[in-house]
Order: C-alpha cells, then structure tokens, then sequence
C-alpha cells in the first residue's frame, strides 16, 4: 500500500445534485477512515466543486488541507467532434 | 523589489464579461513584461477563471505554469447579513 494508491471510492465525482449531498460525502468518506478524498468536477460544476470544498473546511472539518489542480479534458459530443472543457480535482487530506 | 511583490496592475479580477476578454488580458499582460499574473474570481465565476487559465495555457502561452488557492470570503448583502462566498485565486507564472 503506497500512499500514492488511491481507491474509486475515495474519490467524490460533482454532478447535478444539490451541494449539501456532496458535502456530506466527502465528510462521510473522512469519518469511515479516509485520509484522503478526492472531489473532482468539469465545467460549470468546478464552482460548486470550490463550494463544497471550503464548507467542508470551514464548517466541519478545519483540520483538513486542500491541494487543487486544474486541467483541460477532451470530450466528444453527440455529432462525434471534440470540444475540450476545464476540469477541477481537489484533493482533501486529513 | 522582491518575487513576492505584486502590483495591482498584475490581477485579473473575472466578472461579467465574455471569456476571451479576460484570456486577451492575461496574455496581454505577459506580452508587456509581467512574470507573474494572478487570476481572481468569486462565486459562479470560478469556473470561468478555471477556463480562462486553460485557455491561456493550452491554447496560447503553454510555458506558463499555474498554481491555485481556494478560499473563502466574507461579504456583506445589502440588509447587513454576511454570507460565505468561495474565491479562487489562479498564479500563473512565465
């Protein structure tokens, strides 16, 4: 086990559901034993992605430390081009 | 005059206008001599600051390397109340 190694779960994905569901996500994954979560986004969630982040900072968890990359990913729409998009990963680390 | 120095002319404060505005004026800001350019942004502009970034990198200047900060800031609404507003802050350096 290499602390690089990172599990499916320990990652929280932000789609369309509303921004206290993923909160408590992230919180749930820290109190089953994670020392890592990884919250990552694209598009126009990476601001509810910040969002999430900080509440769990500064609401429930001030303990934790964020660490953000930025990145662009390349998606391919329905008629089959490519549209590239920007993407948010922010690491939680108890 | 130290690295950590930073002049106001250095930031790009993202708010309502159209992205490639914003994209022009980092670029713009390179092109005269600045090393440094922070992008700033609050609220639903994040995302738009994360794109801007991209932009600049992927698209234009790909020798500049990014570095971001989360944060969360206190605002007053017109009725006195204060309310959380998440912010990023993305240092782009040549």
């Amino acid at each position: 086990m290499t602390e690089i190694q990172k599990s499916n779960e320990n990652i929280v994905y932000i789609g369309k559901k509303p921004t206290m569901n993923y909160v408590l996500a992230v919180i749930t994954q820290f109190k089953t034993g994670s020392k890592l979560v990884v919250i990552k986004a694209r598009g126009h969630s990476i601001s509810q992605a910040v969002d999430i982040a900080e509440i769990v900072k500064h609401r429930f968890l001030p303990e934790v430390k964020s660490e953000v990359k930025i990145d662009t990913e390349k998606l391919k729409n329905e008629d089959g081009r490519e549209s590239n998009v920007s993407s948010i990963e922010i690491s939680m680390k108890m």
